[in-house]
């Protein structure tokens, strides 16, 4: 089949260098050696410590292994939150966190909006013994953006409750201050440019305490995922089971390149991208922006409502070689939705945004 | 650094078709699809009915992946237990299910023996209300194999509980007749010669049923990977969240490879190569059998005990090449592993056990 260009928001275009990385993961047998050797940990800990300088992570942060973003859903409410739990739900993916925390028994609260807006913050509303309090920086089923200063109101409004960052599709694009936050995740299939099969876990010791607490307290805080195994394991850069080391390798190889290159530079080539994306939603007869607050449109997952059919874009798109995704959930068939990652040259935004700006459905 | 043969007892040597399979996927853009794709789709239907054909699983039954076998402990006790489960363990990986059950707050009872052997398969001592029963058909931590008419028997004894099986560094080597077990795992890092990263979970109706009814008496069953939630994605051959898809497409390739290959060949082959290595820890003056009990000694996975520190031996074999396993837990520095997997020709196998044989420590 004939090679073509994912815009798709995540799996998506494979970050450019990794099929280089890949035939030296070959050559290195990265995929045969023991997860728990020297090899596999010097990955973990490079990897992790390329984390922390392109996003700039706290040194006393953790940075745990885990097998996808989906996952760390379920672990950070058994490791958590013994009660309550409170989520801005704005989205797929928003809302699906919380009704994780109501399929575990716990007492879940939301705030809630239409797609394609956010809810209001309106910090008397959350309950004060609230013990975690969730957002998407970056709801990729929507294409909107959750300011970061709101969730540092929250933050000061409700000191002890454990701030959770969903940032999928996010980062290392959207900066965010980790002091401010307790606990961050993302899968590396987005942003990144990886393979599927890594969802990456940041926390400080807030969370190792509350899990501690949780569990002297005699609640479960599960098995081989709770955070102090994490910790145990990860304080040596070991992993709690036998994981993708591949994907490890990966990260540690990609976030090295993007080192080189600069975050300031990726940061200013998304807004540039951004600003390409939005400019042709305005301009084109039969789309239209799903997210009518400008200010909330993401930079990284543009959606647009289409006049006809929105496979009829992917479609036509697919035929030159473009792949973009659909429209998420209830808006299938009504949107298109388009990937500007890291990976995505401005050059790539600007063949994509001619093209699309030539086809006429 | 120079390349090393793995024989190790997984992660191992990868399957030697990898490599060219690793270009394809490039290629056919395997790392970048959406895991809810036609092309994803496709993967998982064929992995799945190679499966199926090459080791011999009814038509009705269903097969799930998940991230490793690891997790699948977690969601059998989740999803299949109540109050009670009942462990055989004879070794590191057999007791970690066991403890697993007892983490999640069940009541969990043993049979145990000392490593190297097996329990004795006592049915009366299993209570009647056991709700599942788990063997390791194959313990990779000591090498020792559990023979499968004993866990028919205790199908017999027991016929309403679930049969739970750990077929890590079994399948497809050891045969076992799946319409008299409900449960069986494992992950494709060992025998199937691949990257780590994903589990195979393979159940029937049974377990399906047990799962919703102990949803329904108003208990937990998890979130995401609830088997009504794996029965209702896998029955589009979809998964329940954004896998590694490139594993599942190596996995059906790799399947596909020893299906032409033919099982009998590959089972023949196995017991050839394992009649080798026994006969050479027999005849060799410093090394010993860990396994006392000739029948019960693992084709796949090799235990040697070793008269000076294994590292000696590990340390002389790798700067030979070969890359051999140290002794799990209490056994590392006392015992070397070594893995017989199908990748493992009987040339190499032939080679390796050469070369041991020349070697006075």
């Amino acid at each position: 089949m004939a090679r073509k260009i994912f815009f798709t928001p995540g799996p998506s275009a494979l970050y450019f260098t990794v099929e280089e990385h890949l035939k030296q993961a070959v050559k290195d047998q990265v995929m045969e050696v023991n997860h728990r050797s020297k090899q596999a940990s010097a990955y973990y800990q490079h990897a992790a410590e390329n984390l922390k300088s392109l996003i700039n992570i706290p040194e006393d942060y953790h940075v745990f292994f885990l097998s996808s973003a989906t996952e760390i859903w379920e672990r950070q409410i058994e490791n958590l939150v013994v009660e309550k739990s409170y989520h801005f739900c704005y989205g797929a993916f928003s809302n699906r966190f919380y009704e994780f925390a109501k399929s575990l028994g716990k007492q879940a609260f939301k705030a809630e909006s239409k797609f394609g807006s956010i809810p209001e913050v309106n910090t008397a509303a959350i309950p004060n013994d609230t013990e975690l309090i969730s957002f998407a920086l970056n709801e990729t089923s929507t294409g909107v953006t959750f300011p970061v200063e709101d969730i540092y109101k929250v933050r000061e409004s409700h000191p002890d409750a454990i701030i959770a960052i969903d940032g999928v599709s996010a980062f290392p694009v959207i900066d965010i201050d980790f002091t401010k936050i307790d606990s961050a995740y993302f899968s590396v299939q987005k942003c990144f440019g990886l393979p599927a099969g890594l969802g990456v876990w940041i926390v400080n010791d807030r969370c190792i305490e509350k899990s501690l607490k949780k569990e002297a307290d005699g609640h479960s805080i599960g098995t081989y995922q709770s955070l102090p195994n994490l910790l145990k394991n990860g304080s040596k850069f070991q992993t709690t089971y036998t994981i993708n080391v591949l994907n490890i390798f990966l990260l540690m190889k990609v976030t090295t390149d993007m080192l080189n290159k600069g975050i300031d530079v990726i940061r200013r080539e998304s807004i540039y991208k951004g600003v390409l994306l939005q400019k042709m939603i305005s301009d084109h007869p039969s789309l239209s922006h799903f997210v009518a607050d400008e200010k909330l449109r993401s930079k990284t997952v543009v959606v647009a409502n289409t006049t006809t059919a929105s496979q009829e874009w992917i479609d036509e798109l697919s035929s030159r070689g473009f792949v973009v995704g659909n429209g998420y959930g209830d808006y299938k068939g009504k949107q298109i939705r388009i990937a500007s990652f890291p990976t995505h040259s401005k050059e790539l935004i600007e063949l994509l945004t001619d093209t699309i700006n030539s086809i006429r459905l």
